[in-house]
């Protein structure tokens, strides 16, 4: 069995504590911007680890930034890395689920990606800097060169 | 407009921070209680608010524990009190997120129903002392007599 | 970050070598008994890690046999262990991934559930049969007492 | 019946032995690219027969690769072989199933197309080398010239 074709691997497992102090980091950086926003933390399988909707935010975002945050996770890299030219037809061929829009990175500690944020409901750059402040309230690697 | 026939009545709504501190107390009982829960919040609209799985909680509970959040919020009282002999056809006439498992309470704050919090993953009595926790801590009203 | 409160904690994943050696033996034992059948593996998020269609299995049972293998999973038991006068609330209320038919087994090891397996075709006591077959050939815990 | 105007006619079906044999060969050669892939095997009605998803590919590129397997087996062609032009508004008038993304191929034996295989999660060329040592596990014909 544990031969040359192992039946398991060692992973890592983001906890819902990690998950709540990237929201409460989220939160604090909306809101000391002053933009209410959707967020999302999935696990490395694309489900939903944590959410909140920051009175004000845009009720539709809720289902772009779930996408932008499961893209980050399966792609494990930030979202709005694909080549625009094939972005449509992409999100066409995977259900609509994977996006390319900006405000989704990955969730990368130790090397390991546990996982995805997404944010949405202001503008691009504002909803990346909100997820990278949850990242770095965890100590997960900051994914914007 | 503003005579005998008004176009607007005042409401009351369930902040975030309303949200992120029920989800905290209701995370707490459920670490006390050494049940590992998901948790939702939603607003009298049915919309998520908030929500945290925590680890070792049943995946497919996700669903069912919303689906209890959101009748209970729709419903203006605790879930479980349906006649069990109709459970079933208003779950399908209700496009099935109408159930009757417990687990879900209304949010009622000063006699308004501001939404629901809807628990799964333990027994239907467990899932019940959690949302009351979290109920306890915003000063809501209990509905279980 | 390493406090009081972690970030991470360690899992085990299921390799998709140990997927395929079960896909290999249920297809045999399968085969053995001349019921073909649908096989599903799942990981312990509820997403599909192999799946064969054997020769002459009912097509519906695909759907079946994967809602046995992500109950399975979820809730880190066999099917059909579900009070039966609860089944069909569950279900409605899980979105109706969540079933308690025969022939669904979570696959756990070294006490981990790394996911679940999901066989359907046959009667229920064929579909335990080989499901129990793909367990023994990684060396999986048999949860049939 | 057997007149004129028959009622039936001969057809050839992709066994399971074959798409597991199908299944072990992409295995292999995307193990030694050092390339982990979705790999979709789908019979001619664009049903799955058999799937595996290796340790460390993509999760949304499960939904785009059985979008490939199924376009190539409807179309009898490789994908990618569509009207640039055309490709977005084909995919939103058949339920977005079709794509035309690199990485499927029919499968071809003995004239007759007997479902497709998708590939997914690396680079288009990458997953098309894959698609095509699958084929040859099985003597198909290959379709890239």
């Amino acid at each position: 069995m544990s031969g040359s074709s192992p039946v398991t691997r060692p992973a890592l497992k983001l906890t819902h504590e990690g998950a709540l102090t990237m929201l409460a980091a989220a939160v604090a950086k909306a809101s000391e911007m002053g933009v209410p926003q959707n967020i999302n933390i999935v696990d490395e399988g694309g489900n939903l680890l944590a959410f909140v909707r920051m009175d004000g935010a845009k009720l539709l975002s809720r289902e772009t930034s779930l996408s932008k945050a499961i893209t980050a996770a399966s792609h494990r890299q930030p979202t709005s890395r694909l080549n625009p030219a094939d972005e449509i037809k992409l999100s066409l061929a995977a259900g609509q689920r994977l996006t390319n829009l900006e405000g989704g990175l990955p969730i990368i500690i130790e090397g390991v990606c546990v996982g995805g944020i997404g944010v949405g409901s202001g503008k691009g750059a504002e909803d990346v800097e909100v997820a990278r402040a949850a990242l770095a309230a965890i100590g997960a690697q900051d994914q914007i060169p």
